[in-house]
């Protein structure tokens, strides 16, 4: 066998395939997860960690992705606001809530911050986690990263966070964490919505992670490695994976479709309208709390779609509860798929070519106050019921400057869309998403000054 | 509103941006669905299906991932074997397995696998299924495609179908499908292997379809589909989705990496080995039955993966576990990843390098009676369960000449491999894939000839 002494490197960026937008991130791995972090990663008990020297890291080319090498963006994980939001939508989804476990103090909840915004920052650059990373370091403990990711590039991984309403409410009539006072009056539980069917064990958290990225499997290696350095302090909630994007963030993209093979969201708000952005997602310093200025609030519904009855409608009748053609998306006032729809216009017998109930219009910004949400969307399937039905559907993201912006266009479809006949919303989540984070800070730090 | 004479272009192949081994398969939009076939899609009572006539189908070019145009082979349906068992191992899976229901008839089962047939052919060709595909046709009827697959290339899709031992059984006495005495003396449910912990709701069925592509909502959409059709003859009994390919079926792939970080199955079998695929993946005349020649069998487990213990692990005893690097893949015994083990070679107190229990050793063919398997399986996470623990491990699938290959590494696998202490075989299958479907027949022919 090898001696350790032949081992023990510090971890290098994994893939030299990267390229994009930016170069790399700022390199992380000298700043190291806390002690408590590292117990994490062994579990209770077991020492050793850090300890390693000298020894080669392998260079590792597998890929699991054919597309991995050929498009992989490095988006920088310190900023002006987070990434993960209005950063173009990537292909793939890994979402996780968490609760602080019982008896967790707030020195131990920042600790918990620092530790994952340490580690993001190391996986969003690229990088494995930790001193060592995954394949190098000493042999008689357990490797920092559990390296599924080895070999593979960063394929535009983002890492958001997020904070529940929970995470400022007293345990006990404590107020564990010293926040309560901070909490912001708009991060209240969303209201209950007619027609909810919402499952608590889909539902809520106190913290949230969003990881995106065109490759699954470095989707999955971060909320992985967060939930492991979580250990101790913050435990899985739920969690959902999302196979394939629903909406577009960036001009550049095209419109992808939905579980029921259509183009929704036409009309997202996109990275190229600043003005838009700053008025429709980022919450203003103006806006209060002071901590959470140029963050945003995240909403997260799991959406069931019943695939099965709508695969039975008639083409007409999934035409008429979009509003739009199932071909090119254009809405059926006509034109192509970035017409404005025309909800005026009238066909036979005067009836508006867009009906009063159809999506496309119930979502609109002119139906809604000028309200706009930035959608975020995925697909999922996550196997099928006993009655041999897919478990289908989409798990919507929308981010806004306030969750009112939300509110008000989910009552309105609500009460009124068409397409409420083929789907049911079985969880829902509200979290505050703070602002952007500098180098050497930590998520959330303002919270805590 | 428009009316139905502009609608109904039979339907073209969805993008353009195919390339790869083959230019196309044979179109099959000619060759229609069953009426049962479009009932199924339309649900009882509704007719109209195919009657359509005229108008444009919209040329769509959006995409659902940025990998989308880059690599998307299209492989031939039609052939020797089926598809989807030497071809280079895609990155994502939709798996799925049925229940022929009660009260289906042999002439409605043979039915159904030529709906089956006609479906995938043109979905592997990348088309839509049906005359009018997913955004054309009637408007008083369901669109015969579900079109979340619009605009999107082929991505390598392959659809492989297996014949369950179940599907052979009598039903109430009655040999249903009268196909009895048809059944291969192999095809009979694999053994209980020590440690199984299967549950029945994941594990069996009388059909099964894997589908792979590059594209996930490809995959998707194909499993979606062909459940459709399905409606009323079978119904699905359980699905898994994979989102990373854990073997190389190829030599220019690059060995990926599973949810313990490390590359396993080093020495799958590759297609650039004629003879080993000869001698260990097809069935030949010479086995028997006739019906099953150039077919292979289909091993499915669903292995529950306890990452969180093996995170904790120590370096190690992880590296001795699968008696492999975890950096480079090496085996012990030292070298690169493709260097042979050597399981004699000793190192401190005369131990062999590499285990009497190592991953590596106890499933090499070597130790097995140069019993090799094409192993095909994928990464999967599930969400997670009550105690906040990923739902993760793997979907081991593999096809050989004879169930009698798995059974015997997997006996020996189950009995000594140390890998155990950390996996949990929770869903098992057996299938046989019948052999290459030739254009203008279906799949499973010569079983009802």
């Amino acid at each position: 066998m090898k001696s350790s002494s032949t081992r023990g490197k510090r971890a290098q960026p994994r893939a030299a395939l990267s390229a994009g937008p930016t170069s790399a991130a700022p390199a992380t791995a000298a700043r190291g997860l806390s002690r408590r972090g590292l117990l994490g990663l062994a579990g209770a008990g077991v020492a050793g960690i850090g300890l390693g020297v000298a020894g080669d890291r392998a260079a590792v080319a597998a890929s699991s992705g054919s597309e991995a090498a050929s498009v992989s963006p490095v988006y920088p994980f310190y900023g002006n606001h987070q990434a993960g939001i209005v950063t173009p939508a990537q292909d793939r989804l890994h979402f996780a809530a968490f609760d602080v476990s019982a008896g967790t103090t707030r020195a131990q909840l920042i600790e918990l911050l620092r530790d994952w915004t340490v580690a993001a920052a190391s996986m969003a650059a690229g990088q494995d986690i930790g001193e060592y990373g995954a394949v190098s370091g000493p042999y008689d403990a357990p490797p920092e990263d559990t390296g599924e990711a080895q070999g593979l590039p960063t394929a535009g991984l983002t890492i958001t966070f997020g904070f529940g309403p929970t995470l400022f409410e007293t345990a006990d009539g404590v107020d564990r964490f010293g926040i309560v006072g901070r909490r912001p009056a708009d991060l209240a539980p969303l209201p209950h919505f007619p027609g909810d069917d919402l499952d608590a064990g889909r539902s809520d958290g106190d913290l949230c992670i969003q990881a995106c990225s065109n490759d699954p499997q470095v989707a999955v290696h971060a909320i992985r490695n967060l939930s492991r350095i979580a250990f101790g302090r913050a435990a899985l909630r739920w969690s959902q994976l999302g196979f394939g994007r629903t909406s577009s963030t960036s001009t550049a993209q095209a419109t992808p479709r939905n579980l029921f093979g259509f183009m929704d969201g036409t009309s997202n708000i996109k990275a190229e309208e600043p003005e838009v952005v700053a008025d429709q997602v980022w919450v203003a310093t103006s806006d209060g709390p002071a901590w959470l200025a140029g963050g945003s609030y995240l909403v997260a519904r799991r959406i069931r779609m019943t695939i099965e009855t709508w695969d039975r409608s008639i083409l007409s009748e999934q035409e008429a509860v979009f509003g739009r053609t199932k071909g090119s998306g254009a809405p059926l006032s006509g034109g192509t798929e970035f017409t404005e729809p025309d909800f005026v216009l009238t066909g036979r017998e005067d009836r508006p070519l867009i009906g009063a109930a159809a999506h496309v219009r119930l979502a609109h910004p002119t139906q809604n106050k000028g309200m706009k949400l930035l959608r975020r969307g995925y697909n999922f399937v996550d196997g099928n019921d006993e009655l041999g039905r897919l478990e289908a559907g989409l798990f919507f993201i929308s981010f806004q400057r306030s969750p009112a912006q939300f509110t008000a266009v989910q009552l309105n479809l609500a009460k009124h869309d068409a397409l409420n006949e083929y789907i049911r919303h079985v969880g829902s989540a509200l979290f505050a998403a703070p602002g952007g984070i500098s180098d050497g800070s930590y998520v959330g730090a303002a919270l805590f000054a």
